[in-house]
């Protein structure tokens, strides 16, 4: 693999992109970017908005990758629509802070690629707003690609963006019963 | 993240797994599989079976990831259908061997994961056959995992298949001129 030709950058352009659907493969194919541009020696920031209490193998995986990937897992875990209201306040509270350093993260120089994991989701659940991330949309440097991640993105924001893909469930073990497999779900 | 829950490990059970469809993400999913097993002290084979002539940026990534992780790029870059019968011939026999070395890589103990990336395309185009792919997947050892992915997924695979994402492409930026991005895109 030594002697392959290397594409010539062009117009390096910062992109909006959005990962979503009911399939599996959101956040999976954020992570895959993230190892993608370790090889073209790219900073990537990784903030995940819905995870944190649940051991998830990418926290081991992205160390190996080393300095230039940064995952901050900020979330309170999954959150359900029609919890009580304490449980929402915790999860708007963690999900806001997770904004917050997302905005540093992107406006900071440091990063080629901000990726925000389920971001998408936490909007849809009323953690952030929708004003916030049109505001974060419109703050992005030229060069820093943003990536959405997470089922259910607002349509305005599917609007906004550059490149969408729609991950759609044709089929999944769960639903024959076969319980999460490390590795593969999580 | 230290103190994370680990989700229990119920049975194990060796999936097939595709990624199909026109949208983006398809190898970069895989490629988030592996990134994730790595965290669960799981060994990944990729074998690339249309890539090999055009730097990606999954190549040196993947290297950060240690002995856990092999990729292999056994194509001969992409293939249009139509071509003349001596590049059909030329791209043929490199899918076989990639393919050879798809099963000895399976059955060898050594691996938890086996990503065929492209190989969906790879039995459109005809450059393996059904059949062969049919009797790669009735030898799979119970405990390894067999992802398959790229457009086109033929429908009898999808069918034996336990988990099966379709990636649509909603919007992507190529179709508004946008160069392809590092990184992003490669």
């Amino acid at each position: 693999m030594g002697k392959a030709a290397k594409l010539k950058p062009q117009e390096r352009k910062g992109l909006v992109i959005v990962i979503t659907g009911p399939g599996k493969g959101k956040t999976t194919a954020a992570l895959g970017m993230a190892l993608r541009a370790v090889g073209h020696h790219m900073k990537v920031c990784i903030i995940q908005f819905m995870k944190g209490e649940l051991y998830t193998g990418e926290w081991d995986g992205i160390k190996k990758l080393g300095e230039q990937v940064e995952l901050i897992a900020m979330g309170k875990g999954f959150y359900r629509p029609h919890e009580d209201s304490d449980r929402f306040a915790e999860h708007r509270k963690r999900a806001q802070e997770a904004l917050g350093l997302a905005r540093e993260k992107m406006v900071s120089g440091e990063f080629d690629i901000l990726i925000l994991d389920e971001v998408n989701n936490a909007l849809h659940l009323g953690l952030v707003d929708l004003a916030q991330v049109l505001m974060l949309i419109r703050r992005k440097p030229a060069q820093v690609h943003l990536i959405f991640t997470g089922r259910n993105a607002h349509p305005e924001i599917v609007s906004l963006a550059d490149t969408v893909s729609e991950i759609m469930d044709v089929k999944h073990a769960h639903a024959r019963g076969i319980p999460p497999q490390p590795g593969i779900d999580y």
